[in-house]
């Protein structure tokens, strides 16, 4: 039986009218560059961020803590922007009056069943920012696999959510990226850069 | 004097009507979920990828080798969709017929000046896979500093291009992230998990 996520199916892709479109629009911005020349850029933006709220949401380094070594969290999930399975980290949008710390802890236990702690925040980041205005912060939260909460995670998915978890050592993460892409799988660039990280330091050994 | 790509400015920003829009689209998915239910889903492309040809462009890891040690030459740039100077690395989209290795050799020099040899690529990766279909390789270039054409390298930009080059030392980039966000710096979320990626290692001694 293969996962429920493979089991997507892409319909019909096309344009989406301005009038249509609920949860993201298209943006022009108007500036004047360095020589004082007015130009224009065209961009996307989620419109699900909250008034006056600068960031979207968290993506979670969510590191499982047991005797015999760590590993990080991954998930398998169909994203339809690219009809792909796609290898990501937990992830979510902040609700209003949420810090990024409190959004990773719930939707890692909403996406996972896991009950972490968040340990360290990262500067926020932007995905694709001559693309779009899409950003997070990246929180690490440590599992503590000892505990009895975390010995049988529940995820609390929604029912348009089809998330399925695993875990990769961290010390062979970027080998794992290679094999998934192999498969078919497409690898998120947040999961896919902080693997190459992992292997600049081993190679230049930082 | 403060540097060029800081004397950018935002006019204005807002709505781009589809019938306007020439580098970006808004695109509807609709497909079934495992459920066999059919939903649908919101996303932006560029309209600048060739036809046939599933990738983006190419993100830049170049690492400027000294007897002194080594360090990855990074990027200041205005990003209208943010309306702030982003720290990335170099990076560029592919032309037709183009591998991402000489994209990536190609671009480095016209963005940067320095002569450099592709030595590795990275499996492809998407930005932002729930809200895009942007992607890119991150190839792996080694710049050699011994070399005559790296002394005094003069970048080839276009004429609304407006780029600052320089480099931080691989061991201390998360630390440089953080700071140069304190100062206001927008901090890419490519160049900055590959600074959390060493710091993991470095933690957890990989």
């Amino acid at each position: 039986m293969s996962a429920p996520h493979t089991q997507s199916k892409l319909v019909a892709q096309g344009p989406l009218g301005t009038e249509e479109a609920r949860w993201i629009r298209a943006v022009k911005t108007t500036y004047t560059d360095p020589l004082g020349v007015e130009r224009t850029w065209e961009s996307a933006e989620r419109t699900t961020r909250p008034a006056g709220v600068e960031l979207d949401g968290v993506g979670i380094v969510a590191i499982l803590s047991r005797d015999s070594g760590s590993e990080l969290l991954l998930q398998k999930q169909y994203r339809p922007p690219i009809n792909k399975v796609v290898i990501e980290v937990p992830a979510g949008l902040i609700d209003v009056g949420e810090t990024p710390e409190q959004c990773a802890v719930r939707e890692l236990l909403e996406e996972t069943g896991y009950v972490g702690v968040a340990e360290q925040t990262s500067p926020v980041m932007f995905n694709d920012p001559g693309m779009c205005n899409t950003n997070l912060h990246m929180v690490h939260v440590k599992v503590d696999m000892s505990l009895p909460e975390n010995k049988n995670p529940k995820p609390q998915l929604e029912e348009n959510e089809f998330i399925e978890c695993f875990t990769v050592p961290l010390t062979s993460l970027f080998g794992e990226m290679k094999k998934l892409e192999k498969e078919g799988y497409a690898i998120d660039a947040r999961i896919g850069t902080l693997a190459e990280g992992i292997e600049l330091a081993k190679k230049w050994k930082l």
